[in-house]
């Protein structure tokens, strides 16, 4: 389908759900896909880094777009990450999900090699050459070595180049850069990566945002944007507050013993285990499990949310 | 062929020519390859860092293993990397490069995703058991979040999990505690990736060296091997100087206009090209090509050190 | 004086002034004092990073905030920087600034060295141990080598250790989480440094501002708070859409020729040179000066938001 | 006293005794110069990162540098640290080290302010025209945000503003391209902080080196320095790798619980208080102190190396 002009609202990075042999659960994948549309978002964004795209396989990459598209059938816009090292590799995937039925691409700068700020210029520019959809710039500096300038986003965006900027820098300085700039392009979209800042971002100006956490509690954000959007203040800021304690579960996993992915990603799908959405909580190798502790704590941000 | 236990000698990781177009020169693959079996060294390491590896699609990566694989038959072993974000997207590749041929695989910690030295752990515990060939770790601090620590080193090899260590940090200090600290491995292979300090690593008990800048000059690299072994120290050191001469050549590319992979990468094959082993000098996109005067700059690096 | 609990309002913090000779130009300090405080700022923050406080001798460190305290004489707070590499170094300026009058000492995070959460923590007690004015943290990532986390900030606050919390960070996700969990601590402070997210930052609940930019428009500033707290979210939006265009002016210098310090601090100072505020532009060795050109640049920012 | 031309063999940084309260414990720094002078080292270098210069006040460092000078009285030479943040303050103990009677000073590139290689240049070029000592560079990356680059040191070199490199970085590839290319400069002098390759760095062609842990066991590297000069790599080597099991004592202290100059500067402390060289082992604030279980493994580290 044609995406929108711009892309507007709540687009949640879709999990992964796994079996336990670590294998794409088509069926959690659709139940999850319903919990989503049903509670009102606007698009979804598969194999985002929350949707564990650096951990699955192009054959696992390739039944979740088709899983998705084929459940949603045209209703909403299906974005899919294209994440991977450089341009050819890039490149692959952007044939793979376009192919699946995805409608628009979403990638990072090069990652891996050493870079520069001509070369992912070049990158994007060979990427827009080639794609078929509309491709999407991924701004996330944790992941890669270099964060997308402003400067860099604007000269692509008034080229053309890209449709749009899904922004997890966490940078807001930069964030509000890019959208102070943009507002002579209308068609560009604005999305905030960040979970705990979306009403500030709306307010500043952007088109949309893609929280990790509305894959578990979608509705939340769904009312947050709507809030926004009617300019509700005191309404948004208060739905905002409470996601952030939810959020606080991203943190349950033990520093010592796992890294961040291991800790947000399990706690997410942990969530969405206790709530009943997926069939199983397993995360792909080789992060570590959360233990069951960590998963009970998980249920009481989800209890103090409202949500369990 | 079954690795000599441990691997030992000069091993450069083979770059990858590609035609204009990008695609795979496989003539002037199996012409490098003679260059470098000719020269005397002791196996062949495809798909590192240094090959291209981050800009080859999996059909690429094919090709090149199943050339070289095919063109040395069995005369001297070949190392592939596998180079990928997580264990299942590695798996795939050491299914698909051992079904290519390759007679051990050459694995990074986790990149992309934020990690853990316990994740880092399990993942090349996970790649051990599934893989039918041995695994050498890849030290690539520069690539990945994090560097691998001695002490990790030295659990998995006394576990077996490990056959080598290829160290490209540039550490030697932590090179040297895995050294002192694998006395009791025999068949531990150590090898540093550094260009610069072969004699050095290997008057330390280094086991091998895998020079990027040994596609240029194999015959330097054997001399220079083969003169630490034999005890000359002053030969070596005099071979191992000039050898540090030449590798100026990395910084050719003005870091105004391109990264330190375009630069470097860039003067491998524009050398490789001014010495005739290769037909095209062209690299993968999206990094910069080299400038007529800086690709002139290379070829005085060339005269320079006798060969051209 | 004893500071308002919590603090509030635009606290600039003020840029030093040097003579061609590189002393502090006192009567250029006392000049721009004036322009802060006859704009209606609400406190002042001397040797800051945009004070160049890393730039500064222990003798001109004293010779600020005893030229700053001595002319606002009580009118409004000041406080100082005591930015050092540890705890006692940190503590020898926390004697000089308060000898010297300064009302609360503002501390990062040690740097220079490896360090750790826990050393961050026992650094920030000790400090209130044995300060006699109020102490706030410095949240200043670029600069050292730790961020300070929320919960460490929250311990601290909880604790009353810290006073309040300057978060240069620009992680608006984090300063939100110190926010949200800080509404039980009535008088603690939460300040942002970033210049250009002020209107949200207080509309998450933050109770002032610390921008840089301040000292080139500190009226700017002034309404905009101003704006923000009378609610009227449209003009707050208008004037900090403004200044962010005007804080563009910070990237005038040439990033082949100077870093990051010598352009952002090079223009504030060539901005309140140009405006007829302070005697000399000069900003301290080894940062590099501003072109003619970029000067002429600088210019150009100051006509576009209508102040020259 | 005048330095040799160039500055060779065994040159520790001293650590600083403390005492219980914080103060430099003066009876113990003599001691320790004396078990550092009769062990026959070459030079002393006061007030580095192993002396915890970071950790010192400027009444704290000037007792150290008289200390040390008056109790060795030019018998052999005393190299000073800098260390701060800029140019202005470190000129400021340019002159204060110089008046407590230090032979040379050592600097490193500025820190905790954004900085760039032309910034770097300029700092040393001020340093060495306002200094009446020689100046050293010290090279000491995880510190400070830049590392000198070879060319930049080389430059520094050829035009007469440095005497020397102090090199801690650690990179024995860039180590080796100085030395390589300062062969035409022999007045100018290379010295390796590594403790673990100073067999390696005085073949490649070092003029000394600067180990912390020569502190511990002072003979021990005039032994491997004589070696290495008398052309005996064998017993270089085996007392190289004695020390490198030494230096495992850096990571006695639990990573859980501190930093890594915690752990590091509190063993070799730990270390001269149990070989009864020092009154007190306690480091500064905020480093936190080894538990007694940790002290004891530093104590077997000791009796491993035949040192207790």
């Amino acid at each position: 389908m044609t995406l929108p002009t711009p892309l507007t609202g709540v687009i949640p990075p879709v999990c992964t759900p796994l079996t336990p042999e670590g294998e794409v659960d088509t069926a959690s994948l659709t139940s999850l896909t319903d919990h989503l549309v049903t509670a009102g978002v606007d698009a979804l964004f598969v194999l985002g880094s929350s949707s564990e795209a650096a951990y699955l396989t192009d054959a696992h990459r390739r039944t979740v777009v088709e899983t998705v598209t084929g459940h949603v059938a045209g209703q909403l816009p299906v974005l899919a990450g294209v994440i991977d090292m450089t341009t050819p590799r890039v490149l692959d995937h952007v044939r793979a999900v376009t192919a699946a039925g995805a409608d628009a691409v979403v990638a990072t700068a090069p990652f891996y090699t050493r870079t520069h700020p001509a070369e992912i210029e070049r990158h994007f520019r060979l990427l827009a050459e080639r794609a078929t959809t509309p491709v999407f710039a991924y701004d996330q500096p944790t992941s890669v070595p270099l964060k997308l300038s402003p400067d860099l986003v604007l000269t692509l965006a008034r080229d053309g180049v890209i449709t749009g900027l899904k922004d997890s820098s966490g940078d807001e300085g930069s964030f509000r850069e890019v959208l102070v700039n943009s507002r002579a392009l209308p068609g560009f979209s604005v999305l905030t990566g960040s979970e705990l800042t979306v009403d500030s971002a709306l307010a500043m100006g952007a088109d949309g945002v893609v929280p990790g956490l509305g894959n578990v509690d979608p509705e939340g954000y769904v009312r947050l944007y709507r809030a926004c959007r009617a300019g509700d203040r005191e309404r948004a800021r208060a739905e905002q507050e409470r996601l952030c304690r939810l959020f606080g579960m991203v943190r349950v996993g033990d520093p010592a013993r796992m890294g961040g992915s291991s800790s947000a990603l399990g706690a997410f799908k942990a969530a969405l285990h206790l709530r009943g959405v997926i069939a199983c909580p397993v995360t792909a190798e080789p992060q570590v499990p959360l233990s069951a502790a960590e998963v009970e704590r998980v249920g009481k941000f989800l209890a103090g949310a409202g949500l369990l």
